[in-house]
């Protein structure tokens, strides 16, 4: 299939690969002339303007962006994807943006005859680059069809959340979930081993009781509790703090447009700014742990 | 072997039961006269007083009790355990206390030539009659092997913690993750499921997600995710919200002694003491998420 | 002089009110009819849309909006002021907005030729019929210079707080503070008096002490304590909850963009969303001092 | 009058040497023997114990003590004053200690014939140096009546605040309000001034609106804004965070026994503990805006 890729960062770049191994022919567009360069040599072809991009054959159009700002001047825009692109023609945006706009953007397209799906994805880089993206779809179940075997060369998990703005939903409130858990396993694990517990073995309790969860079994922020995650490494790598900072910020801003309370989730926000604020922004998520600790831990 | 059981109550009944039906030897005490008929009534022996329990000829002593004032009485008491114990009788107190009081008794208890255990369990009431309890052990690992064919009879999972006390750190440091994963759960669930995600799809992605934790994928507070929880039955039965707000009571005041930080697991400490203000104690503790909608879906 | 007024709501219209009666001319304008013909009769002209009512001959023209999209909307739209307004007319914008929207709108406003002031107000409807609000001013000295004398006219207190957007900032600074001594308070009031102190000995000991703030000696929360404020009325009138919310979202929106923690003042957001999610956002913001206490008492 | 002078630390000493200047004598006991030497060449006769102290022919005995462990201790113990001091001689505590720990000691004093009443002091070292010290008293109206003249020589502002524990009371509850306060003020300045407001201007128009509290117009925690307040200084001296963070320690434990929320509070007790735990205790309480400012602005 001839599909346009809109924004080669992180993210973008490793899917747009793996698009191509997939067998399907790409035309891309980026504001970096070098990650531009750099899919070109993997056998894409270069548009000179979201505008081009649209206008070249695509059948179908993906956008992968920092924030809802972007996606709106690109889709939005007079010189944007919506004023150029064929009708009929698919439109998979898989920035993480708030659902409210995520919403705007597909009721626009669909008043150009343009089916759009959100489609946020979960999984870094890492599992940009090996295909193992986690897609949270929203939108309607025959669009989500069409795009399922693309989106399968992509990641390994692709599920449909709902209508429209639904996959920006349900990431959100994962994320939020996951901010929240983070802080938690911190203040649980930095709590019993002040008390006097080996980390080892209160992580293993806790493995195996009701405090459970992805941040503690697989992502534990204890150093010398796991090997392979970034706690192992000084917190280099994995999920940066102020990208779940973004996150949080997202969930706080949907919940109160809709008037919903999130506590706990308002709060996880203020920390990781805290944590951003005190000079920690770029190291991983689970470095917030180092907020409970003395300086010279840190 | 002959054990003495002190504390007849929703947990400790059932797990004097448990011992019996393995086949040993019971002297039971406890100040409700009915709650130690019926365990006459299953074949035990009843004493007068915590000091006739002790002076019996028991091996080993079991205690399950409210709160960290009725373990000091009943051991450090003129008419207590420790005054009235044969040397070398093995003590195991399964209450939920705080790990600086369980330091001092059995600082105590070995002044008299008593080892100690601190036990407490997770799994309540049903695992307690089921016998599938986790026992979570602080002391000496001589001890610990001693004991653990007893606690085999009332669970399935006997873990050593570390010295004295660390059973309880372990258990104030699972539990305040899981007060604090819990309400984490509700705000993300009302959140998604108000910005309009089916609340089933949306368990199941964080399931599967980031987000996953035992209180979304074993314990889900939102009604209509799953059977067999007390979600599913107005909150009834279960783990009541305040003894999660005792435990988290535990867990502040246990961090404040040794001054660490724990913001959430404080903040979740409030809201649950906010939602027992509110009349709901007696609920479930996953009846949290009424905190976040409308009067009238409470 | 002759002034354009635009947005007669609870607070707009004693404000134009105002200007009448201290001799000015007004040509006004509201989506509500009954609003502008109650304003007529006081002796106000009737504008048709906000651009008739920029091209009526007015020195300087008023608004007084809901919120930053309709501020947008007024000003930035193709029938809106800036499209319509002779260059030169000062604008004076007396919403409450975030600090960024009123920075473009300036910004955009100098683009036309026409200097703008943010200038929202405290004091409430009381201080809007009684002439005595304060204005939080920012822009440019010289036009301040020019504003002052009609401000005067609607409030008393009129400050400079610096360049265009500083008003509004300094507005969500103080009401995010306010918020947030007003929890406070209730917190202090109800624990004081549930550990056995009379509400008027504690606030009396309160105000005379380093707990002294606006919220306890001059609109406490606690009932009984004062006469004339909300809580000697039921919490009826006053500064509603719901705008109390909306304030505090304008603070963490305005401290997000920057990137600075309110952690406080993200907290007392959410317990005011909370206590208007379950019913109460009617009611004057002392109210919240109910979220501490039994339901029977609320 | 004779007077029994028990705890002669920062606070202690100087309250005493205010009663020796007033013309009363003075016998005195502490474990520093410097502290108590200094006092004898000030006037004051020594003693060897609080025993010696109590049955010394004292008329009322004064103590100021760290924590409530240590007035128990002093109270209750074998040779401690009860158990000494003569029939009908005044006990008056002027530490700050939880309101039921309070209650207990009074009640264990009236058994043995002693009057007793609480009275904690707020006005630091600089009010108990100036003898203008407030006192909130706790104990029966005729007790307080005999104590006034005693309390006048060493403060200004004598309060009683109803039965035994309610100057306790009245002090947690003032002192809670007062943390939240200046973090509140914190947040409130650091914000206002990184969206563009000059701190003074700020400073004025918050303590001329409803933002106003002590600890905005007297003691600013905006380095610039007062002359005179240990933000001009580096936050040196004034009234330390882990004084702060105690007295915080208590308010959230003393509502903890009675089942009151004080969520607000709490998160200040833990922000306070983290801000300890970074190193930063030994400042005074003002310095927990630092916690909002990048790392090379603290």
């Amino acid at each position: 299939m001839h599909i346009g890729f809109l924004g080669l960062g992180n993210m973008g770049a490793p899917m747009a690969r793996n698009l191509l191994k997939a067998g399907h022919q790409l035309t891309v567009f980026d504001l970096s002339v070098a990650a531009v360069a750099s899919l070109v040599e993997a056998g894409a072809t270069a548009a000179n303007s979201p505008a081009a991009l649209a206008r070249a054959d695509v059948e179908l159009i993906i956008t992968m962006l920092p924030a809802a700002a972007h996606v709106k001047a690109v889709y939005l825009g007079d010189d944007g994807l919506l004023a150029n692109a064929h009708p009929g023609v698919l439109l998979i945006d898989s920035s993480t943006i708030d659902p409210q706009s995520a919403r705007e953007v597909a009721a626009a397209a669909r008043q150009h005859g343009n089916p759009m799906l959100d489609a946020p994805v979960s999984g870094g880089t890492g599992g940009a680059a090996a295909g193992t993206l986690t897609f949270m779809v929203g939108g309607e179940s025959g669009d989500f069809d069409r795009a399922q075997p693309i989106l399968a060369a992509m990641g390994k998990n692709i599920v449909l959340c709902g209508g429209a703005g639904n996959g920006q939903a349900a990431k959100v409130a994962n994320n939020m979930l996951l901010g929240i858990s983070m802080i938690g396993v911190a203040e649980a694990m930095s709590l019993g081993v002040a008390l006097g517990v080996d980390p080892k073995v209160l992580a293993g309790i806790i493995n195996t009781s009701s405090g459970r969860c992805w941040s503690s079994d697989t992502y534990n922020p204890f150093p010398g509790v796991m090997d392979n995650v970034p706690a192992a490494r000084g917190y280099s790598g994995g999920f940066g703090s102020d990208l779940m900072l973004k996150d949080l910020g997202l969930a706080s801003e949907a919940a109160k447009q809709i008037r919903q309370p999130v506590i706990l989730g308002a709060l996880a926000q203020q920390l990781y700014q805290t944590f951003s604020t005190q000079g920690h922004g770029n190291l991983d998520f689970s470095a917030i742990i180092n907020l409970y600790r003395k300086d010279d831990q840190a």
